[in-house]
């Protein structure tokens, strides 16, 4: 009886998985990944080196990119069989084979695993292994502690509108924003509104190779996966 | 020339520290923590076992507990001292060793060692590498994503003031809320009147021994460093 395990790796830096991460990823004999087709993925990236010879890999290739939009229904339907079939697969495997599932960061954290997740329950058993956020690894990169005493932290996509964004800014100590990308512009008109934009930090590629750490005032693009951090100013002896 | 070494410790179980963490926290020849006066400490009870004979151990004991009230300037001043002479002792150490000081959870999130952090700055260099927070190790504990999609996330602490609390519950998609302890009643009214109350769960040492999930509803008393978590119900194909 095998069972599908799910291990956050962490920012990207493999030094920051965790042990147990480490020790699963080295031991597995079957291992499947979230990649958009044609690219390695960068879960596959992180754990280079580190899966034996010989072991049977599962990349598991998002039927629709970005640039369909996620209130268009083919999207929602395109994923859902996707989702579907690959939970159907896995979960076929992990009656005799134990499956890692490799995530990057944090599996229940904004992850792709918990759509597999939800549909793997009475299929197959489950283990989740928590990784450090991305968010935590970019704001180390920053060089200042995140929140203090009694702060507030919200973290909010930068897909929502911009009105929601600058309240969002606002109405709180400390703030992550995900999922920047083409967003850029607007994330930047909401903080400049919320009178929070000068304090604003992004980080590319927090713990990998090229990081890149600037003012979001100074950024003049952002990938996807960058992150934006303001620092809470809480309470301190 | 040495340097202090900030690491984080992840949420409880040593499995769940990086592979860097372990390996920097097995090598060290320093290594200092945090502790209340006359206990163990829970970053160091993490370690146990890993730390090599003849290191040298540095406790620092809080001078006060949280029996006296933040507000109190007595406790700010001699919280003050205590992380000045700490940054001191460590600043003048790392001028030729290296220290690792063990620090529970992602240091940067509401860690005890931000404030030596600020005051080590021009005094020695100074490094920290984040973990996985405590709140991923419990949110993970309940079997149940935190966020999906476009969710907005909360994290506050339940020292805030009953209304403040009920606000930010009413507020977000997802929540997290820490420092518990004698704050439960309060919390537990914040959330019944943000009408949130039957989907928080409580989670008392999360990933360690003795791990308890628990409907907050059903919960008697908490710790102060148990969480709590309400999970956002986003998009999801």
């Amino acid at each position: 009886m095998g069972k599908v395990i799910c291990v956050g790796l962490g920012p990207g830096d493999p030094d920051l998985m965790s042990v147990k991460a480490d020790r699963l990823i080295r031991s597995a004999r079957h291992v499947a990944y979230f990649r958009k087709a044609g690219l390695t993925g960068q879960a596959r990236q992180i754990v280079n080196g580190m899966i034996a010879e010989g072991v049977a890999e599962y990349p598991m290739e998002y039927p629709v990119t970005t640039e369909i939009h996620f209130s268009d229904p083919e999207y929602n339907r395109l994923l859902s069989e996707f989702y579907e079939d690959w939970a159907k697969r896995l979960g076929d495997l992990a009656r005799d084979e134990t499956v890692v599932v490799l995530c990057e960061g944090d599996p229940f954290f904004y992850g792709s695993f918990m759509h597999l997740h939800s549909r793997l329950q009475g299929r197959a058993e489950v283990e989740v292994v928590p990784g450090i956020t991305g968010m935590s690894g970019c704001w180390t990169a920053t060089g200042m502690p995140i929140t203090w005493g009694d702060d507030v932290l919200t973290v909010a996509m930068a897909t929502l509108p911009e009105d929601e964004l600058a309240k969002r800014a606002r109405d709180t100590d400390a703030l992550v924003i995900m999922k920047i990308g083409r967003n850029l512009p607007k994330l930047r008109r909401a903080l400049a509104e919320a009178g929070r934009l000068d304090a604003a930090w992004i980080v590319e590629r927090g713990t990998m190779q090229g990081q890149r750490v600037q003012r979001l005032t100074e950024a003049e693009e952002a990938p996807y996966f960058s992150i934006v951090v303001v620092h809470g100013q809480g309470r301190r002896p």
